[in-house]
């Protein structure tokens, strides 16, 4: 299986050690939108220009679309998916639906496979309200995030003037996991599902009870939380919250017949946010490259992918070993 | 989708119970090997004499097998793929290569679709164990039981002479899911991971110490484990113990570049474990009916089958609401 990657930031290194670890994949090339000579990689494949994409049609199985969700991937996965079987990790959730669509039309266009927002959030997390909806129709859905570093939060803090770098962890409520984990069925708001903790370094002479405030009464990202503001040096920041640490909890609690209570809790705690959702991809890629083997064309998303195709081991064995 | 169930005991009654909450279902008829007179159920289905199960070919999608892994599905399922579409939640894993064999043959002999296995162990905790080693082929896969009553366990200490009634809890050892979840990676013997509760009833007049020394000394059993033996009356063990509870935990910790570690959880608290079971036979049993629609035959398990065939939604509405 011959592997492309698009756009080198954390997800494209984490796909090219992802595929390290997947003996029946090879990464032949890396495209970036940089110099290439100025990119140095972690691997032996060919580092290409952008621009010289479309000559590595017939050299490349899946290419693997590492941008961001934002303003790269409602570009890239059509446009590439006229020319190659692609796979991205879309996570806008709302955008879902319209991503889909220009997808399916493009990769139907260019008689290719494609496959939409692979990774965690969506990807293993929608699985298993999938799986868990289908088997309790009668019940609650909770997702719950973190212990977890949210860019789009501590984005928000470093636009703050005065501010000079920041991390925010959002971190579920123990005791509202433990409550639906009990079946009592909680009816949350925002504040009691999640607490929020923002390690800010400000420059000099900065106003900390100005810049605390403005943290706190930000409208959407934190005043609906109960928000903790910790002032700390860079050498602290750079020590103890260099990670890029994620993960969650999705539950569904249930009643079959007689009021007998079911829950069915699926967690995820992740030392690394982007690798992880690398290797989701990774293991997905070789779903696509199998069904595009098999004919297939058009746009699909993990709920459409039998789980024995992420897989490198045959029917027999997985039966034998997994099952 | 027009269900038939084979066989009304706890499954039976929780697969009919489950239908009542899938709209776009119907239970039909009830095969028995009782006199269908002396058989009351709980819905507007025909009860009808196992013998005259040929003559409903015509009138049933599904199939559903609700007979003991023991010695009723072995024979069921392969002799009634011939007749119909049909599914069971057959749990004796070491057999499961077999069974596949003689079901996938009768059911292509018959051009009928069949599911085997389709439960929580085995079936959504064998799919959470193949998800997990796709995503992280590094790493390490734990299974633990319970709190829940072993079937296998209590029968074995109602054998013992003097013992009226026994029911047996498996309990996972808190430490033991602690060390793991804290990617550990530890290595375990029978007894770190689980420990066994007996509640026992005797005859009057038993030997009480010599019930609780042949039970603590059985092999396999009990004497791998650190077992516990409450001698109660028969009144609290039909109060405290009447229910059917049982769980678990799928783990699998693995890494990705630089050492960091991932943890991937699966869990199930389920207050009875064969409506649970019954649950997922009736999200597959709607697999079933749509894929046989689709043409296919032959053997399936819970690996084979693209999730959104398992639950009553568009794949627009999936996309919409749980990716």
């Amino acid at each position: 299986m011959r592997i492309g990657i698009l756009g080198y930031g954390n997800l494209g290194r984490g796909v090219e050690y992802s595929i390290k670890q997947n003996p029946d994949m090879e990464l032949v090339a890396v495209f970036t939108r940089r110099n290439p000579a100025d990119l140095k990689i972690n691997s032996n494949a060919k580092v290409v220009a952008i621009e010289e994409i479309e000559q590595w049609q017939d050299k490349i199985d899946v290419l693997i679309l590492c941008g961001g969700s934002a303003t790269d991937l409602p570009v890239q996965t059509p446009k590439y998916a006229k020319m190659f079987n692609v796979i991205d990790s879309y996570d806008n959730h709302k955008q879902i639906p319209t991503h889909f669509e220009n997808v399916d039309e493009a990769a139907k266009e260019g008689n290719k496979l494609a496959l939409i927002s692979a990774g965690w959030d969506p990807g293993l997390f929608s699985l298993n309200r999938l799986y868990a909806n289908a088997i309790l129709p009668e019940g609650k859905d909770y997702t719950f995030w973190g212990k977890g570093i949210s860019q789009g939060h501590s984005d928000a803090i470093r636009r703050i003037e005065g501010v000079k770098n920041a991390k925010q962890y959002t971190i579920p409520v123990e005791e509202a996991l433990q409550s639906v984990r009990n079946s009592e069925n909680p009816t949350f708001t925002a504040r009691q599902m999640h607490t929020r903790e923002c390690f800010v370094v400000v420059d000099e002479g900065a106003d900390k009870a100005r810049i605390e405030q403005e943290i706190k009464t930000m409208p959407n990202y934190f005043e609906p939380y109960d928000t903790t503001v910790y002032f700390i040096t860079e050498e602290e920041l750079n020590e103890k919250h260099g990670g890029i640490p994620h993960g969650g909890f999705v539950i569904r609690t249930g009643k079959t017949a007689g009021d007998k209570n079911h829950v069915i809790e699926y967690s995820l705690k992740l030392d690394s946010n982007p690798e992880f959702t690398s290797s989701v991809l990774v293991s997905y890629a070789r779903a696509i490259y199998r069904l595009s083997k098999e004919g297939q064309t058009g746009c699909k998303t993990v709920f459409d992918i039998a789980p024995k195709y992420i897989i490198s081991k045959s029917d027999e064995e997985l039966r034998k070993t997994m099952l």
